[in-house]
């Protein structure tokens, strides 16, 4: 069976704007790994795009497959916009280029030339454009929205717009404790649920056509979603896009674990 | 500084090509890594090569990467295209899609289905291009092009072609003994001097006019080259094409190496 990819970055902007990208002069390497490299986007860059979805900075694997959001958070945003009939008609960039270390400095969010690139990106994925609901996951993608929003293409530019829980918000707050755990997960589906009443009526060109099934109180079957391979590189295998967990920060300490990544293929691959 | 990236496989023949290539049913688990995925070539896409070098099999930096001859072999191959003036206009496709695990067996070298991929790629490079010679590294590559030769594209197309000693042949042949290292590093160089004697005067349009100058007994300084950026995907860390020897299979055991590839930032790099 043909295997579909991701085409990349050869048309412009995107070209340009691959090849011009801040670092460590405004991507300070004491908040950000630096030492990884940027990474862009995934989904949509030929105009198809009917649904922009903001998400905050990239972890492992998002590091080996160059691409944002493909490990459980991407996953869960993935059951999202199934829910409103998208399957392939979104676009994806992060808040930040590069994986947070630690924690984000005020100035460093408010950074021109930071805010300058990104909204170079949001310009180009934006002005003109078929899309027509956007999402932001998490407070700070929230607050790049904003910053956009203030341009002028973005006071012209008017989707429907919903600022919903970081996918593993749950997993970030409650630190291993079983029960705030459930309960930070029962929050974000409600949040989640009305982050799709509002962007639901504004998606006019879904891929499919399907009425709007909110979330339970917990993470059901079909909530997460495998990450489609035609978002991917070529050449990938598929237990890359199909599965999670494969890469892991692993060293003795702090410092090793920044400068480690393992990948691990699943059980049940290699023969 | 901008920073350049190999714009991949949008453009057909090569788009067509990545989608469908050959699996495990034509590359067996048991002689290949078929679990990393296909790896597909480094280089010049669009026709504006003069050398095409046919190398052997991924390894594991190349994995990561997603282009081949990206570690040690690729850089020893680096400096044999400068000599030759070719700084740019290369391009680089493996005799093997997937890294060999162990050997591999005669009936497999010869499926068809393996040798119709190849030669696809090989027909989409070479018919009608400008290509002006042809370097294969090592036994296998060599027969690869010889099996090309022999199709009704490959009989038409003439180039200079040199079969040279693959890059990395004077370390696997010699296992860690530095006296036996020394010869074949030697014998590799004036083979090497061999092959540049052949493909010099074929390079009628170099990137850089350069006068031939033959590799001593030993590597010299600029023998090793680092792999441009713009033969990289976008984004990648500059450690990433200026180093070597940051991606290793480790594990206590064979089957634990082959399901593990763990990346280490080079020391220098994390402040």
């Amino acid at each position: 069976m043909p295997h579909a990819f991701d085409p990349g970055y050869a048309a412009e902007p995107f070209r340009t704007l691959c090849m011009n990208y801040p670092e460590a002069d405004v991507y300070p390497s004491g908040q950000f790994r630096v030492e990884w490299g940027p990474i862009f986007h995934r989904g949509r860059l030929d105009g198809s795009a009917r649904i922009l979805v903001i998400g905050q900075d990239p972890a492992q694997h998002e590091t080996i497959l160059r691409r944002v959001l493909v490990g459980e958070a991407g996953r869960r945003l993935q059951g999202f916009l199934a829910k409103l009939g998208i399957t392939a008609s979104y676009v994806i960039v992060n808040t930040f280029l590069y994986s947070v270390y630690g924690s984000v400095k005020s100035a460093t969010e408010k950074d021109a030339r930071l805010v300058a690139y990104r909204n170079s990106w949001l310009d180009a994925l934006l002005t003109g454009s078929k899309v027509e609901a956007v999402a932001a996951l998490g407070t700070a993608a929230d607050a790049a929205w904003n910053m956009w929003k203030q341009t002028p293409a973005g006071t012209n530019f008017n989707p429907a717009y919903a600022h919903i829980t970081h996918p593993t918000q749950p997993e970030s707050s409650s630190k291993n404790d079983k029960v705030k755990l459930a309960a930070a997960t029962k929050a974000l589906l409600q949040n989640w649920n009305s982050g799709l009443q509002t962007l639901s009526p504004a998606i006019k060109h879904p891929d499919v056509a399907t009425p709007l099934v909110l979330y339970g109180g917990t993470w059901a079957q079909n909530d997460r979603q495998s990450i489609p391979e035609g978002d991917m590189p070529p050449g990938l295998p598929s237990w890359m896009h199909e599965q999670d967990g494969w890469a892991q920060r692993a060293g003795k300490d702090a410092a090793a674990k920044r400068r480690n990544i393992t990948l691990t293929v699943p059980k049940g691959i290699v023969p």
